[in-house]
């Protein structure tokens, strides 16, 4: 439920306001934004006296927001999300089109160095590559771990580029969130969420890729959880859903 | 690669030719069998004298298996895997059909005896029930947690039942596996790499969910994981993909 | 729109009451059944006064049918449906269950006679064969035409097996439908309207095949174009739908 | 098969080449080309004396051709083609993108003059427009006929339009061709191989609209069956294919 308040309600009124909605055991969301203020309203389905809040002087208008997600909604959040890694580059709004690139993964220190120097020539800022691979066969390549995480890091400082690179397991969620700029959440642990529920804790942008079959709402949903936890800077990824269609890898969901 | 034995081969060849394999890195499987004895050999294609293999003594036949998959696969085994839970219920081989049934959460002690009860009645000797629950939404019921297992356990053991019930997070693994007969890897963690492999050191057997969009291959592959870390008491369920259709919640693929 | 009549209407009433919706510009459909006796009002969404009709001392109830198909819901037609063939093999309700059986295409005519005797003697009643047949690539064979046909009604009569075969073209219409005791439309034609239209003209059965992706509401539209040209003896054929899967030729949506 | 020919082959070299498949009993293609000369051979996979071919002293080399068509392919047809409308807008090679507007629906004299003249304004060449509609459900507003072609006709011509109307069902086919300038073929049409195969002997272009559930590789292969009738004006229209999702009516397969 969202609460648009009026323009001329007062600081004393708002505070009111919240901390009756705190006692009926709810956890307020204040909104504040060039449009509009509002406060949202998130929690379980329990009762609450929508009469009462239309009635309150400071409240304008009271939304019922029926789409399962709430924090990455429009309604929620009318701006556009910008989010900025370490070393400047940003998505979203209206910065231009940031592109991330790099080797699936990690092999040598030649290659990462070499892809880095590529890069940077290009105009690129932020390179990508796998430290830990997610294979569906037990018997492939797993990836060069801690390690390769380490020439990635040496590699993009050199250049000056943010590093982004995927958190696989749990296990390692210390390594990967100190030495990358965005930690990526690959389309298999798009709803494991207990790896999203850790992400929503820290304070580092979050590369949140569409899971195979994950439909549009799922996807939301997912960030969701990253939000609920206290951290916006989320990006999602489009990177194409299973189909029919065998001619191509996967096919792009552009729309 | 799969090495078929000469019937007449004795224990001694058998001996020396495993060792061989060994010598040159790779772990042989011996596969003795009631229709005929074989040595797999899996590991990182590398480069192993197939010619001389062939002129083994002991070596009736070489087979290429190309398939990912090798130790689920019949080549390898190519009897009729049974499982068996602790209180004689059965799944695979000639057995008779068995089923698995309870609510989808373990809400009160009250539900759980009288499922239970029920379904002791009926002759169902398995009671299924999620204790933890994986939610698209992060404002939805999360399940009672530990407390929900041993409900789950204490209304087995009154009516023989087995337990079988879902390993949702990695980190409730010792919590989960102490209190069931069988573990149950959801759809959505069919590909969780970590802890397939954390379920093939155990000895307690796994229920391994198809994923939603997950290929009959890329399903065999999750359950080699399983097997190539020791533990071969695996349980394949169909639960139905996602497809275009929405007349009903998942198509339920049964070839 | 359904009005369910009273048990006590007497037939005056219900006389006039069709009348009424007829000089209203609606074409009522009388549906006297054993648990009830209704009359279907279907046409383009006009302007009906529902209010009177709910007055009107026959009428027990009114019923709004919402979904797009009328005519093959069991709203409209709640007792089972028995299509009979002409050798008198049939489909639905309590009768047992028919197999339709024979070769892909017709190929010679040793091939009919044995497959005929063959089927006959498995005690199956009914046989297809295609006479024409739809391929993809235009390099393939295209059938034997109306020789097949008459290959295949010469092998059934033999046999006393009914003949249910596919009409591929509208230019053969009256040859395939003069032949065959079933006509079947294949998945490529689910959507043909201009055949279902023409299907709704004739008295024989229709074998109606599942697009390959149509949803479950599309499949039984196309149903509804043949029931409302006032043919009602259609049987769907489910044959598998299109999906990521490509283990098997085509997902058996069993649901 | 494709049979590439040496630059220095004589006319009767080639023409004595030609000769001898016709008497093989298959029909070349002759396939002249700014940077390289050919000869196609098509048909029913019979016995062909590759060696005899690969001896010649005109060919240069043999090409299988292995995929399931041929004449929509490069390797027949290396260079773009490039279809043109009777009033002059292109589609394909260099052209610049030319796009095709206009009403789901003819309805009104009003709406389609309206239409045109605003399309005219833009610089749309081209104006949609369907006669005759296609409707899942047998209730709907089926489309004015051949008078909505006349007034398509009409307002076209007063702003120097070409029309592209939908050729919905054979019976049609004259009146349909005679009023617009290219033909669409809707998706329920893609295999409509009769369909196809009277498009392949007009000399009309052809908007063939990819299949719902078609592969690229069947899409393809609906465009060969109107090339191999001997019409090679075809635009391949991608309209998106049926997936899982359903926040979007189409998932447009952009790949």
């Amino acid at each position: 439920m969202l609460l648009v308040l009026k323009k001329e309600a007062s600081q004393r009124q708002i505070d009111e306001l919240l901390e009756n909605i705190r006692q009926a055991g709810y956890s307020p969301d204040f909104l504040p934004g060039a449009q509009r203020t509002a406060i949202g309203i998130r929690g379980n389905q329990g009762y609450i006296d929508e009469a009462e809040l239309q009635l309150n002087e400071a409240v304008k208008e009271v939304i019922h927001v029926t789409r399962p997600y709430k924090l990455v909604s429009r309604e929620w959040h009318p701006g556009d999300t910008v989010v900025r890694l370490a070393n400047g580059v940003a998505f979203g709004g209206r910065e231009p089109p940031a592109m991330i690139a790099g080797p699936c993964s990690v092999e040598t220190e030649a290659q990462v160095f070499e892809t880095a120097e590529f890069l940077s020539r290009l105009g690129v800022r932020a390179m990508r590559g796998g430290a830990f691979k997610p294979r569906s066969s037990p018997y492939s390549f797993q990836g060069k771990g801690v390690e390769g995480l380490k020439l990635l890091r040496k590699a993009a400082d050199r250049y000056k580029l943010a590093v982004v690179t995927e958190l696989l397991h749990l296990e390692y969620f210390d390594e990967v969130t100190d030495h990358t700029d965005m930690v990526q959440v690959g389309a298999r642990n798009m709803q494991n969420f207990e790896m999203l529920q850790r992400l929503g804790k820290i304070r580092k942008p979050v590369l949140l890729k569409r899971g195979i079959s994950a439909t549009i709402e799922e996807f939301l949903l997912a960030a969701e959880y990253i939000l609920a936890g206290g951290n916006d800077q989320v990006v999602l990824c489009e990177r194409g859903i299973r189909t029919f269609e065998t001619a191509t890898r996967n096919t792009l969901d552009l729309n």
